[in-house]
């Protein structure tokens, strides 16, 4: 019974879908829907009246299958029995506070203090929680976390940031602060320096495909070019300088002209690690080619594979010789991922290294328009970058904080492990290992009757399958078109952050076992 | 002694900014001399890269002026002696709590409790303190702050948020709670919208004169026009229907299209608060002339004047006939203003008022690719829009919470009239009532030999005057010139937000005094 309401409740959603073969149009044909029920009244501004650039920009994290997964959500709210399962396991996005992982104690408990200083005057917590707190208070604005700061953030902050890129490069200089900007989450930093970086259609920014959705969006709203270059799957999605260079002068006999060399490390959604040879190779090529690097490093803490380990382009670039180590860098990073997880307090830095004082400027000009990044997430970047040691903390404070970060890091590594493994063991799909990040990005094959009934519905395969995934196990996928793939190769992203091994293994037997069925169904 | 070297210092100052006549240039200057000085090596991407509309938009609060006084920060801080005061009095920015406005204790011992939910369970603090905490965690994904929303944020905060429209503007339907989207800060809110709204350089954007940068910079950076209507300052910077309807004519006639109508209530810089009547006149003029209408109303809880209330845009609409209760409009609000003064907190929402389903769509996925407004900011827009009362929570609460709230009330409306009393006691100077808000906008005169000091520095005779303000008192102004103003008249924009009545009168005195000096000197 249950069983065919679902059948008809997918052909009546697949048909509604039937309008477009985008995520983004997917996603707008559902919303319209809605919208029209709630609103008739003559409008001025309508759909022709609105920025194409903003309409064409595509963001598949938070496009159709999370869309409809967000309806499903709603339904089961109000106690909807129409499906085979109670609640959606959500690994469309990298959020592990939401599987129940816990955040930093000594973190949450100086934030906790900060936001109201009183505490700082109690017993309420350990002596050096409330010195942490204190430091921060007495170097904020009246003792304030409500004032605004700097438009580039504290300058306290700043300079512990400073000083740990410093300590994560075997550097003994720090950075200048100036060239350290605090914002909400590394996806603002990389919009701000995009909109302050290009000024013309032609300018290409290279990106990696596939890649994080963010990317090619904002290459779109800035008005630049995407210029791909194509991750090596079979070899655990490495990059090679002969595919960069081969890109790059495609790009320029197209008379676009190559800006910005976007690299992810760890590669997000592909999980590799890169290492310090090719971080080189990828410094020489983008010198010798006149661009500047945008280096997402927001995974730099999530390292799985013993035999790797996280290399900043910063650190590849002071030790190459000139004029290599001169290289135009921008480097982001986030308090959302790592090991605090803590998406939503919005914190995270990027860094500019040898970048025009004029640039610099206007990116702080900008940035100021904003006025400043939220507080809070610049306190916690502050103990993103300045954990307690023996040097600021007691050995209890040390110990406590030591447990947990080794605790959660082991256990990241171990459900990257249990995904990478059960997707391999599942019909139709491989998975490269995830070395790092917290994500797999599996290809899957599809027979001749699934790519059909895609094609009857106007889908991608892969949304097509992630759909009928959401449908049957409540598991929510992201298709590999919204990431871009190589033409004829077809993929999702899954987070590998699901908490609780009974329930990763439940989970990853469900998609087993509903991978089994979509074959036998369309094969 | 001190006066030459201070005079010596000034020359040195004014020389180096001799290069430029307007604020955006000012700024720019001075940071490349510190730019210059850092980094010697060959840049790939230079001046002539910058996506010129970034150039073009210009931030006055964070300007010349702020960018100088920071510099003068940095001195004292290192024990400069050269100046005649010892700390910088910074009525540059609408940031109430750097002058030592405490924020409400609820809101706060809330937030401190969210940010380590262990204090729910403890006797820290009161059981409403408890409640109102354990509300959020229990409605956020696995009782977490440190998760992403959606991309809205969310959905019990934005029901709050519908709620509290629906209370303060006497409705009893709640507004639809797709129409509200949280963000950090208003800013970002008027960024997003206008980014999905304009989409061609003859789009024109209708600003008051003065207004507040951020409008006029966002214009530039989204590459539309700017149609500037001006404020009677006689009339106590009141608008005209007549005024409006001459500006859209001339756009018009220059072949702009005005499609937003910018109104900034009460009013900043200005103070002034709109009356129901012009209102109504406003909304009719924006409907009949094809317009959809921006609702800056930030500063709703700021109103000081007992003849005055403040009344929304959207209740005057719901209570006209039809069409013109269908008037598209979008609201803006904030908790860095009104009796939070939070801006480090970064909360705020709009609401938009029939606004077209697609339009609402491409809103809401340009706000999601930066994923969601922080939640800290989250659940202090929720604390802004649902106060303590005897519904739900204990007498004792209200009471603490109603009698911070009045005294915070009254200490902010005194202020404002000291401030106006006193600026209209300066030689040259006269300033209108402030009606609400948190800043006043005097007027001043300069005779022939201050205009052609100025001119000869190439700057504004205000920025001018200004920047002598700062090194003779350590008050930090923004001069007229960063918002706009009628030709040949001369403002600038201070903050009413000093506290403590003895440091206000004190400043007051030595800006009166200066002032006195400033107009003896250069005349």
């Amino acid at each position: 019974m249950m069983q065919r309401q679902l059948a008809k409740k997918l052909v009546r959603f697949f048909n509604s879908a039937a309008s477009s073969t985008n995520t983004g149009a997917q996603y707008r044909s559902d919303m319209s829907n809605q919208g029209k029920q709630r609103t008739e009244a003559p409008k001025f501004i309508t759909e022709d009246d609105i920025n194409k650039k903003v309409v064409n920009a595509e963001y598949a994290v938070r496009g159709t299958v999370p869309t409809r997964a967000g309806k499903i959500k709603q339904l089961l709210k109000e106690g909807s029995h129409n499906y085979p399962f109670n609640q959606l396991t959500e690994c469309n996005i990298g959020n592990p506070q939401i599987f129940g992982q816990k955040p930093i104690t000594f973190n949450r408990q100086v934030l906790s203090t900060i936001l109201n200083p009183e505490l700082v005057n109690s017993e309420v917590y350990s002596k050096d929680v409330r010195a942490r707190a204190k430091y921060y208070l007495e170097r904020m604005g009246n003792t304030t976390i409500g004032a605004y700061s700097d438009s580039a953030g504290h300058i306290f902050i700043r300079e512990s940031v400073a000083k740990y890129i410093a300590k994560r490069d075997n550097h003994l200089i720090p950075p200048d602060v100036n060239d350290i900007i605090l914002t909400d989450g590394a996806s603002q930093g990389v919009q701000i320096c995009l909109n302050v970086l290009i000024s013309d259609s032609r300018d290409g920014i290279m990106i990696p495909i596939p890649q994080y959705p963010l990317y090619s969006a904002s290459c779109t709203l800035v008005g630049a070019s995407e210029v791909h270059y194509f991750l090596d799957e079979q070899k655990g999605w490495s990059c090679s300088v002969e595919e960069l260079k081969k890109q790059h002068r495609d790009a320029k006999m197209h008379g676009i002209n190559p800006k910005i060399l976007v690299v992810i490390n760890p590669g997000n959604p592909t999980g590799q690690v890169l290492s310090y040879d090719t971080i080189k190779q990828m410094i020489e090529f983008a010198y010798d080619h006149k661009m500047v690097i945008f280096a997402d490093e927001v995974y730099q803490d999530n390292i799985y594979t013993p035999s790797k380990e996280f290399v900043s382009f910063k650190k590849v670039r002071s030790e190459l010789p000139y004029p290599y180590n001169n290289i135009e860098l921008f480097s982001f990073h986030s308090t959302s991922k790592g090991l605090l997880g803590e998406c939503g307090l919005r914190g995270g830095y990027f860094e500019m290294c040898n970048i025009d004082s004029r640039v610099k400027e206007e990116i702080i000009k900008l940035r100021s328009m904003f006025l400043c990044s939220n507080t809070v997430g610049q306190c916690t970047t502050e103990l993103m970058c300045n954990p307690p040691t023996l040097q600021n903390a007691s050995a209890e404070t040390v110990e406590q904080y030591n447990n947990e970060r080794n605790a959660l890091l082991e256990s990241l590594k171990r459900r990257a492990q249990i995904v990478t493994e059960s997707l391999n063991k599942m019909t139709n799909i491989t998975c490269q290992e995830v070395e790092g990040a917290m994500y797999a990005f599996p290809s899957i094959k599809f027979g001749k009757k699934a790519l059909s009934e895609a094609a009857k519905k106007k889908m991608e395969p892969d949304l097509f399958y992630c759909l009928n995934v959401l449908e049957n196990t409540g598991i929510v996928l992201v298709p590999g078109s919204g990431f871009r793939q190589e033409e004829n190769t077809y993929h999702f992203r899954i987070t590998t952050l699901i908490l609780g091994e009974d329930r990763l293994r439940e989970s990853m037997e469900a998609l087993k076992n509903y991978n089994e069925k979509f074959h036998k169904e369309y094969c």
